[in-house]
């Protein structure tokens, strides 16, 4: 069934949410999400992978991305979605097919918005970055997503978040020496190790500074933890994998020093890191936006394509709809009110009010 | 080609260990020992699935056990056999297919032994315990295998090795709530909490207890650990696999409850359980066994199938060629001269000496 992009955004946020897009499984919501756009007059698009991007290409002096990605985290029992009449539950109605949705309206219905859009639909945000459609589309096609501004339609509750902390994972790595677990002495326990690693883990205390106005909150967490090799032989290997968030006053350089000192003694391997991004209000274009949309700006914890496009030198901002501190939760939900008002804000800033 | 059992005991394991029978593909070995046995005028041979009885009917006041699994381990590049004029290499050398060669020697020279003897040779030792072929024969025809005394030729070094450590398998779960990876705060990380399962591992201090005269050594260790969601959440789960090998003057209870004291206010979940053997040095027939073949007992650390021959009420022990250290290792081998030796010292505890 095609998507309706006629249908109000509830209808078509439930919709989207129904078409199941775990990381890598995204090819049948593009598929259906490019059927939508293809053929709308108004609208160049061009797929990568399994990205979209659709831009307007009116002339006009100022051009903004609207983006937002198509994945979701794994499923947790938590699909289909379900309408209570207030909210709507279910996996990525929050983060962030909802901002997906009113996306996908604006696209549809503001044949000719005051400024150029480019609507980015993209893959793979939720894994490891390699695979990220909008590094990718970056990547091959730079020109694609040139603008002047960008807005990232990540769960915000409707409200402008700014700046988004920097994101580091290592590897923490014990070794040991294998032996049969009847003669343990014979060897050592490479889990019995990773003890120490916890405990500092548990140590840690959180710093949270203040930048723009903007009070941070940093993170230090195992995420994932494994070792063993037989149920009778002590492990040689155990790999605690820390994801560090922190602030975007740190360098990924000095967030990776930092958590050199937390493990100092141990072997460390950094398997992904990304920057923070500063808040930017005081750029002219995040400026008027904010204007536009109105409310106090927040600080964005977690890490964000915003800085993605801060890197390509883009100011950015998240606004979508869907309280951030329900993403990757499985009673996951956003307000329907929030859908509306998100796209009415978005609609009335582009010179199209309904 | 049939096992010559006429060929001497290195040349008989040689070509033993060259018939790959891991656990699950016994068939073909036990083929070939069942036709090597079978027609002997001395024997009286029970087949049952892929383990085989082989019993003397001489009305002897005293009958006596000689087991050996013909399973090993996997593959791990390491067949076929290699002869290098000391050591005899290759999967299953030590653990345990010299000690079948042996065993078979008897089986077919001794045709007048001074006590009655059954030799079992079983399927499956080195898997799960419900498809233990011992196991199965005892449950099926539990006449068969009742003796006063039992011999497991599992490598004990070529001395004897009484009683067996017990093993217990328990998972240690911790549990937390998922949140995303940049709001540490809002939720709770299991992973974290795990380490003080492994803060109580670290502190555990052997216990080292003396049963007739043989010092055991008690392990506590974690054999696997697992826990996270994705690289970008917190974890709710962490199972820490511990396995306790606890010495005989233990019961699998006695166990247990020393295990929920050491993680005391932690979930546990049995896993595995299998009690350990005392040494019964003291029981006449064991008594007699140590005499006639010489050197000074050891205690086992392993678990072995002596422990199911004490369940059956008959005392036991281990008593076979090769170093009980590399079993299940890739390299494997068995001392030329412990076949031999093994072989006549048995040969002349029933009797026979060459």
């Amino acid at each position: 069934m095609p998507l309706d992009l006629d249908a109000d955004v509830v209808a078509l946020t439930e919709a989207v949410v129904d078409i199941e897009s775990v990381s890598r499984n995204e090819q049948q919501l593009c598929d259906d999400i490019e059927q939508a756009l293809r053929d709308l007059p108004h609208l160049e698009v061009t797929r990568i992978g399994h990205s979209l991007v659709a831009r307007t290409e009116l002339g006009r002096d100022e051009r903004v991305v609207i983006a937002g990605h198509i994945d979701t985290v794994p499923l947790n029992d938590n699909l289909p979605a379900r309408n209570d009449g207030t909210l709507l539950h279910g996996l990525g109605t929050c983060d962030m097919k909802g901002g997906v949705a009113v996306a996908l309206k604006l696209a549809h219905d503001v044949v000719e918005p005051n400024r150029d859009v480019t609507y980015v639909f993209y893959e793979a945000e939720e894994i490891d970055d390699v695979f990220n459609g909008l590094g990718i589309v970056a990547a091959k096609r730079p020109e694609l997503v040139q603008a002047d501004f960008a807005i990232l339609m990540e769960p915000s509750d409707a409200v402008v978040e700014a700046g988004c902390q920097g994101t580091l994972r290592v590897d923490v790595i014990t070794r040991g020496e294998r032996a049969h677990s009847a003669r343990a002495w014979r060897g050592s326990n490479a889990i019995h190790a990773a003890g120490e690693v916890l405990r500092r883990l548990s140590d840690y205390e959180p710093r949270k500074p203040v930048i723009d106005g903007l009070e941070y909150h940093e993170g230090l967490n195992a995420v994932m933890i494994s070792g063993g090799v037989a149920t009778n032989v002590l492990p040689d290997e155990c790999v605690v994998a820390v994801n560090y968030r922190y602030a975007p006053d740190r360098s990924e350089q000095e967030a990776l020093a930092f958590v050199e000192e937390v493990f100092d003694g141990f072997e460390l391997r950094v398997t992904d890191s990304a920057p923070g991004a500063l808040p930017g209000l005081g750029v002219p274009a995040a400026r008027d936006f904010v204007a536009a949309v109105g409310g106090e700006p927040n600080p964005k914890f977690g890490w964000t394509d915003v800085a993605r496009f801060t890197g390509l030198g883009i100011p950015a901002v998240n606004f979508g709809p869907g309280d951030p501190m329900l993403a990757h939760k499985q009673e996951e939900h956003v307000p329907l009110e929030q859908l509306r008002s998100c796209e009415a804000k978005l609609r009335s800033w582009l010179g199209h009010d309904q």
